[in-house]
């Protein structure tokens, strides 16, 4: 089976097995991890900030930011199909008190005016305004990169405001490739920032929270909240400094997958992608095919090739680190091989 | 000066006064009030509910009904201009720990397929839909009701789904007015509805909340959290149960003002209304007026009408209790007299 | 029915009631209510503090106060009986997201080496400490009055830790009473002060926190929250204020009242009271008495005397504006001829 | 170093190391990893549950059933040195809405009277009673295990209540060993039972959460909003699974060697061990001892054996895989070399 479903299904590979077995370990409760240390310390240099925390998931590193930067009562503004607000079951609200302020977007980007005008005015009867949240790559944009120019803009209100930006970068190193620039020029523009390693890097488990130095002191104590606090953690932050360190590069080769099979889908299908193929997610229309999104999935699958059904009427291809070039070939010729509109 | 800034501002009347100084009361936290139970006891029976609660605030009863519906984690569908999302300071999240899943509206509608598709299916990545939410007469929509078969259509539609509904109605006696209906009419589309006694009604302070008797009592408990236990509140409730029975004919009065004044408002005014004027509400765009939000209010003032800046771009004027045929009359001559574009 | 359970079971006397039907009244969430206004300032000097807020009940100011000082996850330092932790249906975790760290204590004071030693160290396993509770004068300690050297020691050790003090003064009149000091000397001890107009005082309804102006100001905000928004709240805050102003003295007769009923208690009675009765309240045990808690409520109730029965084996006798000498000459009268203990 | 500070400081030995290099892993996201599931349905059936979940720590799996059980405003009763009230940074009440009802206990047991006595009656003023906790091995009372038929009465009681029992038995095994009976004798007395597989069992990371199919489906969302959905966590649930499988039987072993120091402490040194040692911890007062706790800790340090400093007066000793019967004797002979209360 070609797995197309998400980035986050790839497999160790051998090396990471190798690392595993042989971390360096301590009880990181105690802050004694060794190799958690280094991921943590390499981490934060590598984006620019002055500390790093590793979480058990993207989700738990985007709570424990929510759970630091603000306070019952306040709303995040942020787009109206976040990861935060549709995947993280309603935990935003549930956990930290917060309300989602979520705006209408075009590939993550919000109207910088619209942006300006949902922040609240001082008023008895107003939740306040305490965050201003971005998320690059746009999962449900398509993989989309929030251009620097935007980033810039953003953070300028933000500071205006006096209000600070969290940046889910869970795909922080797909729109760094593509925009190919450093993560830390896109990370400048948020006060604290989250990335996978258990996605396009290609390790088993692990996300990492970088900001300040205070910001992270007490996001640690939020993490173990969370039930995040583990003990020999170095076992999985091994494979996850490896991925980091070693793994970013061949995001280009995923992009490019992407492409090879957005072309594809462009000249051999009746579904319709409205966005431009930046990184390695695309999100494919059915509203113009003759197939429903299920049908597709189970056309697909009885292929060989596995995707999701991500809306009621679109479905998402995700390339990623288990899928060769020789695997996309093979997808594009299934596609190439399929039965026209006419004939189903 | 004529106080047409909202219909919260009226001031109680001689019998109301009368009511007070005289209402037979006791301690309510032990039940033994009896002027608010019979408040309780004709606010149910008038909404065709089994029970009902007298609260200090319309955001009390829609904050006890809900605490006492959701749990957290859970999803309330609403229009995203609800009172409870931009008005009550975000305590659905604060305090009730639910996520708003805000929905566009036209006049407090929202499309029903655009609320169905917004049901959440199970997953262990969403939250769980746990409300449906109607705010009728519509504040931002214009004071607009939302027609029977709308009503009809979201709950047969939460019926299909197994989901409860809200109804804020606030101005829920506006509404029936307007329809020439019932409120029990009306009430009967949701399992709760919060009516306010302070608003059109003219009582000085105070809302109430019907449903089951079930929900009530649970209900009740969460007022007491909230804080909303009173004592001799009879006195509060005399002014109220009497609105109530006596106050509600005269809603048609405000209507008519409200109608008086918009004509004007068309005729000598370059302020645009966008939606028909059905209760005592007329929200008024300056977009396409020479003068901003704040000019207008000012030279209203100064001219003796206090308006509110509703939205940026937006006036809101509110007829009342306390304000006469005459003094509609008086505004309409003020707004006639007004210096026009050219001349400002 | 001489009326013994409670001091907010008093009825607003023909004073109240005038003052309620003449009030000068506006629209308190705009601030324009110019009899809160008065109560609000009235009450600041009386406590010596910058500003205040009128609330719709004792609770209501407690959560406030709770919501604006603490942050989730904090611990709040307190007494094992206090109001907060037994009467207030855990809204404190529930709303603002706290944990009660509960002291053993005697009449409300606790040891302070216990309570330093209650302060949390900083580590990320620990909540971190918030707020310490006091609650003066002590409703389950019998209506006993936290000595000032007590709230010294208290607020010195606060300082000390940085930590801001709450007082739940909802019977701080009686404890003011009791010392014979200005209710200000004793509200010095804390950075914020709840009392309750509802109770000794006799209003029908309400109570004021007071604080330092930027307290009262984010309090305001958490009280719309809560719904204790009140439009014409002049009409409740008329009797209040008067309340305030002409009722605290007579809590002197309260205490004189309560005094003779527990002379005649441990006179006539199998009951042990074992607590000096300081101030309104007496809670009297049952351990000692051939008759149940439960026997002793019904046996007064049968005989025209309403008590409650307070914990499993205690009764609770408080003292109140509707009970006069001539009511307690009566209840004592009752005491003495109840059938004694061989007699059952 | 000889490092007696926790259990939970114990590194991977080979075979674990094998293990994780090896494991059949997938995106358990997705529920499509075959090492966790067979972790899961593994320990599931030990405990003689219908399910279970793996959670990164014992504090997430502890929240998870907290989330599930209970609602805000409900009340947990439990003893009033739970890890649960003292190490979880609040989260009971940050992120469940819980009020902890903590109550006196000899070893972890509370007096069966107290705790009926704790269950809330039916009143607007009080909590709900939702949960009754227990903490098998009791960690603060000495790793004391809880008598059979105490867990027994406990849950006639919850069943005469209509009330659940959650278990924090992140030490069960050390309990079951202790009594030799099965791990499911014990935790047939709770409704959810969570063990932790990075303490005594020597696992890297994580815990396990045991209960009804429809209690562990709910937890699994929870799980998820606690940000514990991991990918392919079989890394890590591999060296869980076999800790689970063949290191049960060693803590006999630590149970052992902590007598032997016991018994030490008791001969050489004029520290006071005030519970019987029944499993692998010891707490020690100082308060016996001619040197504080610090003292101690600083000592023993310079002489290459890590303890912690447990409460103000007290220091805590914990038996551990990573140590031996050696080492256990050469921790004897540095006790037994050391000077005296007199030389100090």
């Amino acid at each position: 089976m070609i797995d197309l479903r998400s980035d986050t299904v790839t497999k160790p590979d051998d090396m990471m097995r190798r690392l595993m077995s042989e971390a360096d370990v301590g009880d990181d409760v105690f802050g004694e991890d060794p190799t958690v240390n280094e991921l943590e310390n390499y981490a934060a240099r590598l984006l620019g900030k002055e500390a790093a925390l590793f979480t058990t998931s993207g989700t738990q590193g985007n709570q424990a930011a929510l759970l630091t930067h603000c306070r019952p009562g306040q709303e995040v503004i942020m787009d109206d199909e976040a990861h935060v607000f549709v995947y993280e079951g309603a935990a935003i609200s549930a956990f930290a008190g917060l309300q989602s302020r979520t705006l209408p977007h075009q590939n993550g980007v919000i109207n910088i005016e619209t942006l300006k005008a949902a922040i609240r005015p001082e008023d008895v009867h107003y939740p306040e305004t305490g965050l201003i949240w971005l998320e690059n790559t746009h999962n449900r944009g398509g993989g989309a990169v929030l251009p620097l120019d935007y980033l810039k803009q953003v953070k300028e209100t933000a500071d205006d405001y006096g209000l600070p930006v969290h940046m889910d970068g869970a795909r922080l190193f797909n729109a760094a490739e593509a925009l190919q620039v450093e993560a830390s020029e896109i990370a400048a523009f948020a006060d604290s920032v989250q990335f996978c390693l258990s996605k396009g890097l290609g390790a088993p488990v692990g996300s990492v929270l970088a900001g300040s130095s205070s910001f992270i002191r007490t996001a640690r104590k939020k993490r173990k909240m969370l039930g995040g606090g583990m003990r020999q953690a170095g076992v999985i932050a091994a494979p996850g400094l490896y991925a980091l360190q070693e793994r970013r590069a061949r995001l280009k080769e995923d992009h490019l997958h992407a492409r090879r099979l957005a072309e594809a889908i462009h000249e051999y299908t009746d579904l319709t992608i409205r966005h431009s193929v930046e990184t390695n997610i695309i999100v494919a229309d059915t509203d113009t095919s003759a197939r429903s999104a299920a049908e597709w999935v189970d056309l697909l699958a009885a292929e060989g090739t596995a995707i999701i059904q991500y809306k009621p009427k679109a479905l998402r291809f995700t390339t990623n680190a288990d899928v060769s070039y020789e695997d996309i070939e093979e997808v594009v010729s299934i596609l190439r091989g399929l039965p026209g509109k006419e004939e189903i």
